[in-house]
C-alpha cells in the first residue's frame, strides 16, 4: 500500500522547527505494510493544505498528517480534510462534552474557540488523545485513508503507538517489511563487506551496510506477504551474520550503547564509575539517560584541569611523565574512578576535543581506559577535530566497548 | 519571491535520516527575501523526481533540492532536472578535468561512473563543491531557478554559505525579512504576553511569542525592502522589549544558556565547579559544549548515590535531616564543589529524575543553588516528570539563572 505523510504548520517552512514526525512515522509504517512515496511540509493556509490533501489522495492510498489540530484560526488541518473530501464539520456531542470534561478536570472552562476541537466529517472517527486537547481524525472514503493527527511529537507518539498502528496491523493487504539491524564495532567498512560479501547478491532479503557513530551497522530487510514469511527470509542472513561477525557485534535494533551497558551490568551485578576530561560529563549524562542507572552507576568525575585530576586521585607523577594525555593517565583514571567512588569497574577518558591542540597532541587524540578487576582495556582513538564529534564518538566508543567486555566476562 | 525546498533520497522515505537539510534552508532564505511555501522529501524514482521538480517549478519561482548528485544509479537528481526542463545532459569537459584531478590528487583513479557528475545542461551552471566529488548545479530558465545541491549535510552548508547565499543575496527582488529573537527566563508565559502587549498589534513588525525549554521567546520579525528598513522597523520594539523585560532576559538570537555564560565567567575572570545528581552529568556536558570552557570550568562531580555525595564533601547530617531531594543538600552541593574543585562559583542539583519517586518526592522535583561567595541563589522546581525533560529543563535552569546572576555582579 503506497503512503504520503503531510506535515503541517508555518513554523516548519520557517525552519524554526525540525519535522521529526515525518521520520517516525516513515520509520513504522513499512513493517504494516506501507510504502511512503513523499513527505511534505505545508504551512497554516487552507488553500494549500487542500490542495496537498487532494494531491495526496490522488497519489496514495493513505495519507497520514500530524499538526494543525489545535484550537486556534491557524490549526486548519479539519477544514482542509473536510474541502477536499467535500465535507461538512459539524460539533459532536459526545466529544464536545470529552472536551468539557478534559477541562473541567483542570478546573478550568472551555474556551468557545476550543469548540472546533469537537468537530467531525461524516467520514471521520475521533481517535482519543489523553495528552491534550486535540483528538485525532481517522478518515475512510472510497477506498482511501487520512489519519490525522496533532503535532507535538510526544501526543503523536503515544496516539501512533497506543490507537493508530494497532489499528493498522493486520488491515493493510499487500506485502509486510521487516527490518533486523545488528550493530557491530571495530571492523572498518570495508571489511565488514568483505566478511558478509555473500549476503549481498539478494534483493529480498537486502543487506544495508551503514557506517554510523558507534560503528558499522548491518541492516537486514525481509518482505513478505505475511510477518512470518518476512522473518523467515531474514532468519538464515541474521545467523549468518552473527556468525562471521562474532564479537563485533554488540546491539541489535534499537540498542543504545547506554542501554546495551545497562543490561549487561544488571546482568552481571556489577557497578560502574567514570572519571572523564575531555568529554565534559557527557559520557555520565548518557549512562544516566537510562532509567534505573542508579543501581549501578555510582557517580563521575569531571576533572577539567589536572588539578582536579590530581585532587581526584590520579598520581601526579603519572601526569608529569606521560602528560594529561596518555594511556598512562586514561588508566590511572579509570582505577582513581574506581576506588573513589566504590565501584567494580572505572572508565577513564583523557583527550583533546578542540578547538587547540595539547601537549602538542592533535585534536582529536582520546585515550580511554576501562578496568575491571586485574584486567585494563585501552583504548586509544583518533578522531575528527571536531568538538562535538570527539565527545560524541569517545563516549560512544567507550560504552560500546565496555558492553563488549562485559559479555566476555 | 516563493520558494520551495525538495529533499531526495529514499532511505528519507524509510524514516533512516532526519531532513535537516529542509530546515537549516528554511532558516536561512528569508532574510534573502524568499518565503518557502511547501517542502517536500522525495524517493530516488526518476518519474516521482521529475513530477516533483515540475510541480514545484510551476508554483514557486526557486526551487532548493539536497541530494541525490552522488555517482551511483540512485542518484537522479540531474536527470530529473533535465527532464523537467527537456534539455540534454553533456559531460562538460573543464568539470571533467576537475573532477579527475580530484581522484589524482587522493591518489586515485576516477572510476568510470563518476563522468556523470561532469555533466551539465544548457540551462546549468556548476557549483564548485571543495568537500566532495558533487558538484551543486545553479540552473536558470525562463526567469524561474532551480539550486541543486549535495544531501550531506556538512557539504551542503559549506556550499550554502560560500556560495548560494551570497549569490542570492541583493538579487531576489522583494521583500527582506529579518528577525531579533529575545529570550527571556523566570516569567508565565501568560505575564510575558501582558507586558509586551502593545507590541503585539501590529503585522509589521511582527511579534511572536513562543515557550521554549530555557525560558520564553520574543520574535521580532520586520520586512522591508532593504534590510536597514527592515532593521529600523525592528529597533523601536527591541528597545521597547529589553525595557519592560529588564533583568528577565538572558540572551539573543542564537545564544545558549553555556555560551551566555561562557561570555560572562570570561568577562568577569570568574571560574566555576559543580555537583550534580539527577542531572547526572549534562549540566558539566552542556559547559564543556562550549570551545575555551577549560578556561573557566575547574570540573564537576556526579553524585549519582548518598556515599558519593558524602566522599565529595556534602555534609552526611544535612542528608539526614533534610533529605538527598532538599534545598539543603543542593546548597552544601553548590559549595562542595566550589571548595573540592577550587572555583569561585558552585552549582549543585539534585532531584527525581524518575521513573520513580524518591524519599517520597515526585518525579520532576529539583532543587538547585548557585553559590557564589557569601551568596547562594536557590532554585525549586517543578518539572514535567519525563526523565530526559527533568535533566535538561534543570541544566537549562540552573544555566541561565547563572547567566542572570552573573549579569548583577
Amino acid at each position: 500500500m503506497k503512503g504520503e505523510i503531510l506535515s503541517i504548520g508555518t513554523e516548519l517552512l520557517m525552519g524554526e522547527l525540525t519535522d521529526t514526525n515525518s521520520s517516525y512515522i516513515a520509520s513504522q509504517v513499512p513493517a504494516l505494510g506501507i510504502t511512503i512515496q513523499r513527505m511534505s511540509q505545508v504551512g497554516d493556509h487552507l488553500k494549500d493544505l487542500t490542495e496537498a490533501f487532494a494531491q495526496a489522495l490522488q497519489r496514495s492510498e493513505i495519507v497520514f498528517s500530524t499538526g494543525g489540530l489545535g484550537p486556534t484560526q491557524d490549526d486548519l488541518t479539519r477544514e482542509a480534510i473536510s474541502a477536499a473530501l467535500g465535507e461538512e464539520m459539524k460539533v459532536d456531542p459526545v466529544l464536545l462534552e470529552d472536551l468539557k470534561g478534559w477541562f473541567r478536570y483542570r478546573g478550568a472552562k472551555m474556551p468557545p474557540r476550543n469548540e472546533k476541537q469537537a468537530t467531525l466529517i461524516p467520514s471521520a472517527a475521533s481517535i482519543p488523545n489523553n495528552q491534550g486537547t486535540a483528538p485525532g481524525w481517522w478518515v475512510e472514503k472510497d477506498g482511501k485513508m487520512i489519519i490525522a493527527m496533532p503535532g507535538p511529537p510526544g501526543e503523536m507518539t503515544n496516539i501512533w503507538t497506543s490507537q493508530v498502528a494497532p489499528k493498522l496491523k493486520g488491515r493493510v493487504k499487500g506485502q509486510v517489511i521487516i527490518t533486523r539491524n545488528i550493530k557491530t564495532t571495530d571492523l572498518a567498512e570495508a571489511d565488514v563487506a568483505e566478511r558478509v560479501a555473500k549476503y549481498c547478491e539478494t534483493e529480498n532479503p537486502y543487506l544495508g551496510i551503514y557506517a554510523k557513530h558507534d560503528g558499522i551497522h548491518l541492516r537486514i530487510i525481509g518482505r513478505g506477504s505475511t510477518e512470518e514469511e518476512a522473518r523467515e527470509l531474514i532468519r538464515p542472513v541474521e545467523e549468518g551474520i552473527i556468525a562471521v561477525m562474532g564479537h563485533h557485534v554488540w546491539g541489535y535494533d534499537d540498542d543504545t550503547p547506554e542501554g546495551a551497558v545497562a543490561t549487561a551490568l544488571t546482568e552481571k551485578g556489577l557497578t560502574l564509575a567514570t572519571m572523564e576530561s575531555c568529554t565534559g560529563g557527557l559520557l555520565a549524562s548518557n549512562i544516566t539517560d537510562v532509567p534505573g542507572s542508579s543501581k549501578y552507576f555510582r557517580g563521575g568525575i569531571v576533572t577539567y584541569s589536572n588539578q582536579a585530576k590530581v585532587a581526584s586521585g590520579v598520581p601526579a607523577e603519572i601526569i608529569e611523565v606521560h602528560g594529561a594525555i596518555s594511556q598512562e593517565t586514561a588508566e590511572a583514571m579509570a582505577n582513581a574512578a574506581r576506588q573513589r567512588l566504590d565501584a567494580d569497574i572505572g572508565i577513564g577518558i583523557t583527550g583533546v576535543a578542540g578547538p587547540s591542540e595539547l601537549e602538542g597532541k592533535a585534536v582529536g587524540t582520546v585515550f580511554a581506559c576501562i578496568s575491571v578487576d586485574q584486567r585494563v582495556k585501552n583504548l586509544a582513538l583518533r578522531l575528527p577535530p571536531r568538538r562535538a564529534v570527539v565527545k560524541h564518538r569517545s563516549v560512544t566508543t567507550a560504552l560500546v566497548e565496555l558492553c563488549r567486555l562485559l559479555n566476555e566476562l
